[in-house]
């Protein structure tokens, strides 16, 4: 998978990419991520990138220009790739669009800021557009970031074997259920005794039970999507009469 | 507004918090963000900060001392300050999440990492839980990049005069209108021709019906929330005859 991103601030990139899963996925070479100065391709003696917006208001306005050029030339080198646009918007990153993401063959990532970008950028290039959710950052450097972590580490051989992608929040479509490590009581609270039993499958349904009601006390829009098996049925009515009330 | 992070990783944020309007609001001292490495605040000799957990599976959980000792560190400096979790099981960060945040004395963001975070640092410390959304990142390090964005900028003074929070999309929660700069026209897209006019009455009925469309086209479920007034209404039914068909 190869990521271009299309940035005013390069700089911004220098930690994110260089720790962790990200820096060694590129290290394995299973990810490769370019940097692109859009304002390298601005041509004016000033390297102007940004505008008033035509009609008024606050704010500037991505030019047009610099950014076309930056594209075409990006275009050329990763014909395969598709152009990407973080905005507020685009579809929202779910794990399903990660998932969908982790198999092109590569993402040309442009990263607004200021008020927008000349709305033609979109017309001409633009083929996804993905939001991080229903606030406003400072540019798409931080929503860039984000999509190539979580398309990363859906990407096989990404996680090393001390990880798992497979029992992370959403992968069946439910919330994680607790985790705990040593020691077994910390400032008066004990790790509860099922998971110190050693019964392989009294622990498995105990955390489906526990993943199934996190699930219905915080996300039930969540839960209302997954299709459930006899046994979770089973497993929140138990919740609910171990409550006393429905979780569901 | 004060950010405290708490990270196994703090290396990730050097770029992100120097540049553009973060590092702006620092130098005006309108934020301080301190970074602290959970790392030093494991106490054994080989500073494990992660073991596996009870009851097995795969991946590693991050211990409860010396995270446990780090937010008490910083508690004790910052009394005054929310201890927040970023987890996908928190609330969904929103804009009017990021404004209620904004009037805050201060965030103690822990950053979790593996496959989880032993589950009594949730039950000891954890006053609000914030998702990015229902994707899975490799740690919350680049959510709490977002949060850190997502509020300073609505922390007044921290956008430059060039800049806008009022005019963003969602503060009045529609999606922002179509933005446009010189040239006025390029590879065969002009600019719409009433953002030339001149005509300021007839530009802002323009971008408040362009929003209008935009959000009941692509965000349905957005537009549902918004009190519209009887002018809104005529601009959608404007919009409705125009394409022949409904957009609400």
């Amino acid at each position: 998978m190869i990521f271009d991103i299309l940035t005013l601030f390069p700089g911004m990139f220098r930690g994110p990419f260089d720790e962790s899963i990200i820096r060694r996925a590129r290290e394995k070479q299973l990810i490769d991520i370019s940097l692109h100065n859009i304002r390298d391709y601005a041509l004016d003696r000033h390297q102007v990138t940004d505008d008033a917006p035509y009609g008024g208001g606050a704010g500037m306005v991505m030019k047009v220009e610099p950014l076309s050029a930056c594209i075409q030339a990006v275009k050329t080198l990763r014909p395969a790739s598709t152009v990407v646009m973080t905005s507020p918007q685009g579809r929202p990153l779910s794990h399903g669009v990660a998932q969908e993401l982790s198999r092109r063959q590569g993402m040309i990532i442009i990263c607004g800021r200021y008020e927008g970008v000349d709305e033609r950028i979109r017309d001409l290039y633009v083929e996804d557009d993905i939001s991080l959710g229903d606030f406003v950052l400072s540019g798409g450097e931080i929503a860039a970031m984000a999509i190539v972590d979580a398309v990363t580490r859906l990407i096989p051989g990404a996680l090393g074997c001390d990880e798992s992608a497979a029992t992370d929040s959403f992968c069946d479509g439910l919330l994680e259920y607790p985790q705990y490590t040593r020691p077994p009581e910390f400032m008066g609270l004990s790790v509860p005794e099922i998971l110190l039993s050693g019964n392989h499958e009294l622990i498995r349904k105990w955390r489906r039970a526990q993943s199934l009601g996190k699930t219905a006390r915080l996300r039930p829009d969540l839960l209302a999507k997954v299709a459930l098996n006899d046994e979770d049925r089973r497993l929140l009515k138990g919740l609910e009469q171990e409550h006393g009330s429905a979780v569901r």
